[in-house]
């Protein structure tokens, strides 16, 4: 079977490096990035690279898309209108509604799988990929009835054997949670750096004054801007409604400070305690 | 030289052990918790127990208060009231300045130091003590100005041979800066956490979907509710001008999103994300 990966960075390159020698499987790279292609291909991540998407897709069983979502909706159409009856394309966009909306109506719509690795670190490239980011982890695949069954359980069988569990919801559903449980916790972050930048100027006094505390709750703000302003933009809605909802806990709390209710602000903080119970 | 340690748990009993085996120095508790004073002896952190801080302090050389700030408040007076001209006593609270208030008319304002380590892990308890806690860390000593220069330089060797290295600021200073670097931090992660867990009523679904990111961001809302509930009191001003600054910057972002302006988005990211040049 010939995979062809777009975007050979961390997700698409892991993706190739976990699945590497398992069964009759040919990895190839297509990269507008020309320095990650060579760098793929180098490290042996892909054993080809094509420069061309409509000679890399003729080539292909299976095409995966790990590029950003932006990419993903301008590629996903044109890669369709490629496809021949047997072939079939998959998405590792982190948001999943507007993806998905974008094709719906395309005639080819069941040789399109969308998933959503739950994996990842803060460093990119064809360099950061390793075999084993996927282990034990989440492959959340939306909207799995319009997508052609026998496709799905090829690919559901190949994502298993690269260290996947699956879980399936509806798109809508997926960036709804995920606008809390990840998108948020990002927001949060990046917000968090920006008050400490702002109001200590001397860096050597964040630094002496930092326990390891500090760097944990601003860990997620050294992720990649451009990646994530294109899943605020794509998730706007549910990105809105949850920070509402944060505002108003965050409110909450303040208040009780105010008020110096001691009794309250402790039944606040046990109840956020409660998080130790789900995760250990 | 013999130093009682008044709240024998991770703090004061990780400052005995950094400190075992060197020079000719001994170590006994005092602990209104019975059960945290036997395990302290129990586990060699301290070769004697005191039920009774008179006989304590008569005893000790050095008196070191590692309990909430709440309780070194009531505690710090009457240890003082206690002393002979010889003897000294140093504080471990995480907020300074209500603490020097407190003393600051007391005749022998001379004998106390005030200090705050910047150390620590989400356990508490003697058993969760261990000697290398402080190695390499930061102890900020407050107003030392008002502490006898000799006592103070003995205890500055002490925190030295315990690992840490010193740095000075004055306690209004120390309690303005870590309201944004530290007690922030906390707020908006328990914020973070009763967003979600009213979100997701199914813990299940917050473990399938939480990748590392929403771990670390959420990480500090485990820590103690007693403890933090105590220090947002005790620093309520400037806990709620760092509220009051982080929210500003939340609701920037917001805007930012609402009118989907991807250039602004990712220009207040890429400044958020400059966090990394000061944390490796």
């Amino acid at each position: 079977m010939n995979l062809l990966i777009v975007g050979v960075g961390l997700i698409g390159g892991s993706f190739s490096l976990s699945l590497k020698g398992k069964k009759n499987l040919h990895f190839a790279s297509f990269d507008q990035n020309r320095e990650s292609a060579d760098k793929a291909q180098e490290l042996g991540i892909v054993e080809k690279t094509f420069s061309d998407i409509t000679n890399g897709v003729e080539w292909a069983d299976v095409v995966v898309l790990a590029i950003p979502v932006k990419a993903i909706k301008t590629m996903l159409p044109e890669v369709l209108d490629l496809l021949k009856p047997d072939q079939f394309v998959v998405d590792f966009g982190s948001t999943k509604a507007s993806i998905c909306k974008s094709v719906n109506e395309h005639p080819k719509r069941a040789q399109y799988i969308a998933a959503h690795p739950i994996a990842g670190t803060e460093h990119s490239g064809p360099a950061a990929a390793f075999a084993a980011l996927y282990q034990g982890k989440n492959l959340i695949l939306c909207d799995t009835e319009k997508s052609d069954s026998m496709k799905l359980e090829t690919f559901e069988s190949l994502a298993k054997e690269a260290g996947f569990y699956i879980t399936k919801m509806d798109a809508d559903e997926h960036d709804r949670h995920l606008a809390y449980i990840s998108h948020l916790s990002h927001i949060t972050s990046y917000a968090l750096s920006n008050t400490v930048l702002k109001k200590e100027e001397d860096g050597e006094v964040i630094l002496d004054l930092a326990g390891s505390g500090f760097e944990s709750t601003v860990r997620l703000a050294k992720s990649s801007p451009s990646m994530w302003s294109s899943i605020f933009m794509e998730n706007k809605e549910m990105v809105l409604k949850g920070i509402g909802a944060y505002k108003r806990e965050l409110e909450k709390l303040e208040k009780l400070i105010e008020a110096e209710d001691e009794r309250a602000i402790n039944k606040y903080l046990e109840e956020g305690r409660s998080i130790r119970k789900i995760l250990s």
